[in-house]
């Protein structure tokens, strides 16, 4: 009997993107199902005084030409966002109550619907009814879900979220949590694999 | 003709410590040699406000045992060293003048050697007699390297080496340059090979 693994990330993370289109299926091979955790980077930012990536002399340009680089190299689609970041509370929320009232595997599809928008068609996913635009590519009701996003309740949730995410140490996106085992990065996916293949690392 | 591969670390960096213990080997199987520049990584991060890694709140305590976790991936030995970072002048100093006057090959020999006391034997390496003792293994005279390491002309060296890293988009620890293209971390080698094999990216 194996618990999931759990899967922190935020919607407006290019290394985020690629460890959502690539989690899946590789913890499918070894057996294992994922859970997602949206959260929201600037809200973990505060704990550690981090800052985007982007935003950083001579290491922003870096970054972007690896992202570029890195999404070519593993076959993923990527053109970089004009606006970047991006807000996610509203793409973050939706995902949660999707999951909640629709079950985990809408919620992977439509959060995988959610970075391609962003990361391919560079649509402003900060936007709820962008967001309800991409959701009724699932049938999921766009009135539904604009009300959800603005629910007392759901904006629990997410708080709630962050603040588990953050008592387990999780400071940045991706972030992969196996068996207590923590992993930061898409660069640690081969180390991911080695800790499913063999059940420690 | 090909030109050499740059290589920039700091000598109190884990993932530089990795990185010399694999680079030369990885470019001499796709027939390149390896410039090794050895560099300061507290000027460098003045000019991106960045901070040692085990500095961070949460962050550190996960680099800590990424750290451990990617020698023993890699088959490299790692003790973590009870006074991290140090300043790493003395050492950096000392192998540009070893190179100059005995040749790149006893260098980076001398490299490796001054890496494997820190994060192997914990060896204070900020102190010049304990980095001319590492350089008595190799033959060198160590009236000769404190000199050396005090001579104005090597302290100069030093700079501009760091000034023309910095002017080149260095901005971390290891650091590869190969044909123009940026390699920035360990986790970068699978890229860097890619690189190597194929001739682009």
């Amino acid at each position: 009997m194996t618990t999931p693994i759990d899967f922190y990330f935020d919607f407006s993370s290019p290394y985020g993107y690629f460890a959502a289109m690539r989690i899946d299926a590789l913890a499918e091979k070894y057996g294992r199902r994922v859970t997602w955790h949206p959260l929201l980077l600037g809200v973990v930012f505060k704990a550690t005084g981090a800052v985007p990536l982007t935003n950083v002399p001579v290491k922003g340009e870096y970054a972007l030409r690896d992202f570029a680089r890195t999404a070519r190299l593993h076959g993923i689609e990527y053109r970089h966002p004009e606006t970047f970041p991006r807000p996610t509370q509203a793409a973050a929320r939706a995902m949660l109550w999707i999951a909640a009232a629709h079950g985990d595997a809408k919620a992977h599809d439509f959060a995988r619907a959610v970075y391609r928008a962003y990361f391919v068609d560079g649509v402003d996913i900060s936007d709820p009814a962008q967001v309800a635009n991409i959701a009724a590519g699932f049938d999921i009701d766009g009135a539904e879900l604009a009300e959800a996003i603005n629910s007392p309740d759901v904006k629990d949730h997410l708080k709630t979220e962050i603040d588990l995410a953050m008592a387990r140490g999780v400071f940045g996106s991706p972030f992969v949590i196996i068996d207590r085992e923590p992993f930061w990065g898409f660069d640690r996916f081969d180390q991911i694999e080695a800790m499913l293949k063999n059940g420690s690392i």
